[in-house]
């Protein structure tokens, strides 16, 4: 469009790149892959009996991530992390993923002999793709000024069983996946790291100190305790923990038109991280969810623990939907994460 | 992400305009949409025999659509008739779409009592929608200095059936659906008077005029067409002419492993629009399709024009894969269209 660039292939290896991109990602085409990239659509075949279930995720510079302070591993890790996620929050397996991602031309193309940056963004993006034998199978191109990718993820649900927000009933105790936390406490101790560098670029992380960075760098999407609830029937309602914890549950709360009360004591913090972070950092991809209180709980899900924090109760007009009870008594827990629409 | 920036309801109404998306867009929730906007993903129900269609296209500002020359109606509209548009050249029935936008604080809040920007562009996106009843089942918001904007279409197709791009074979002819070149020639006129007005907002259309611009502004995706194409089986493969025809034809000869010749007399050039912008300009969302000569091919399908503009030969090699034939003799036609992976 005016002015129309054009990305071609004699002039700039775009199209060699895209060419690298189809062969990168065809390693893991599948069964329900039935066309991938090249083609003016992507073709997916799904088993009988089966749904699609369908999420899409932006990742835009100075706002999801940036430049300065991550490596582009992680950008890309992240940016599928959250589809990933979302297919986890309904108990759905992965079909395959779609990338659209608009770039600056230096980020795009190689320049004195290094690497381009999009190619560590695809190596820690279909790193995780690999995990989840998830597909990348098609996306858009395009130069941008500014940094943004917008990750789609399909996946896979036998009908009428997907893990909605809106099923939750009073007396439903509630739980939560791993730890909480980690990932707002990662992003603080980046920043420091970050400001006293200054280099411009990301920091190196110590690898002694890898681990108080990875729940923050490369959140593990929790696809295989997701499958296991759907699996089991045991779970009433669930919601991934992107948005944190005071705003999920509180869309819980309300899809479901439920109240709820979570104990402050009962809390898994991740270590490291402080209530505040636990409560409202958002970006942890845990798996939030209910289940009715008869239900006996496995304490590990796929070796991830499992923590009751609370129980959903009856919704009355004028209090609020979230309850926090602490050793001083209860309090009202007002939603501070993210708010989008999905 | 640092700084997080959150969108909060009290602070500036965005939950309130995600409210009003998602009752906006369940106007059209028809049975192949479960479950649309509100949860982790939507979930989407194919009928038996069938395979899913998916297809994305990133939107930039400046480099898809302008906005002091674009209206947000046409940039709504331009931005579905994409996906669309790739939807009808698999032949595919179309589903649900799915928006992630990413835009300034400005074009999303009211201000002064003006209706913000982006329920101008959800007018252009949703009224398209309507005529190829495609509800908007989800996606993503978020604040972005540089409005972008990522469609995603899924459409339906029986298994086996979809039109592809491979599929073309050396004897077959070579077809257009339309008129080429309108979408450049308008977009030359969009130019001329936004910088006659230099107002720097999109110049107003005189209605005398509005045909002129019409193949730009609001190009109608050939779904109709598609639909035919593929149920009658008279197609071999198809491709849709966002690229311009000279890029469009080259992915066709390269996914076909077969060489084309065009007929420059016999293309089917728009009024006000000349002989490059027909072969390169793009954005005319045209289906190009290919068929066995033998096949009787309508004058028109679901009355739109069907032009008979050249045929597939065998690949050479050493030689071009597309051949342009002119009253003084054939010349090789270089692609000179966008290039993009899809």
């Amino acid at each position: 469009m005016p002015p129309k660039r054009r990305l071609s292939a004699s002039s700039h290896g775009e199209l060699a790149l895209l060419r690298q991109i189809r062969e990168r990602a065809a390693y893991s085409a599948k069964g329900s892959v039935r066309l991938g990239i090249g083609d003016d659509c992507a073709l997916l075949h799904l088993r009988p009996g089966e749904e699609l279930a369908v999420t899409t995720d932006l990742s835009i510079a100075g706002r999801h991530f940036r430049l300065d302070w991550h490596q582009p591993e992680s950008i890309g890790h992240r940016a599928l992390a959250r589809g990933l996620s979302d297919l986890a929050a309904m108990g759905a397996r992965p079909v395959a993923a779609f990338l659209s991602i608009g770039l600056p031309r230096e980020l795009i193309a190689s320049s004195n002999r290094r690497r381009p940056w999009i190619q560590g963004f695809l190596d820690g993006l279909l790193a995780l793709a690999r995990t989840h034998q998830t597909p990348l199978a098609g996306g858009d191109l395009s130069e941008s000024p500014l940094p943004i990718a917008d990750i789609v993820l399909t996946g896979a649900v036998p009908s009428g069983k997907a893990l909605l927000r809106s099923k939750a009933k009073a007396g439903h105790l509630l739980y939560v996946t791993g730890k909480l936390g980690g990932a707002a406490a990662g992003l603080a101790r980046l920043g420091e790291l970050a400001r006293s560098t200054k280099m411009g670029h990301p920091p190196r992380i110590p690898a002694a100190l890898a681990a108080e960075f990875a729940y923050h760098l490369y959140p593990q999407p929790r696809i295989a305790q997701g499958l296991f609830l759907r699996r089991h029937g045991i779970a009433s309602a669930a919601i991934d923990l992107s948005d944190g914890l005071s705003t999920d549950l509180a869309h819980i709360c309300e899809e479901s038109g439920a109240a709820a009360e979570i104990d402050e004591t009962l809390l898994p913090i991740h270590a490291g991280a402080n209530l505040t972070m636990a409560l409202h950092g958002g970006e942890d991809y845990e798996l939030l969810f209910t289940a009715p209180a008869a239900v006996r709980m496995p304490r590990k899900i796929a070796g991830v623990p499992i923590t009751c924090i609370g129980r959903m109760v009856k919704a009355r007009a004028g209090t609020p939907a979230v309850t926090l009870l602490t050793p001083e008594g209860p309090r009202p827990l007002k939603s501070q994460g993210w708010q989008h629409f999905s």
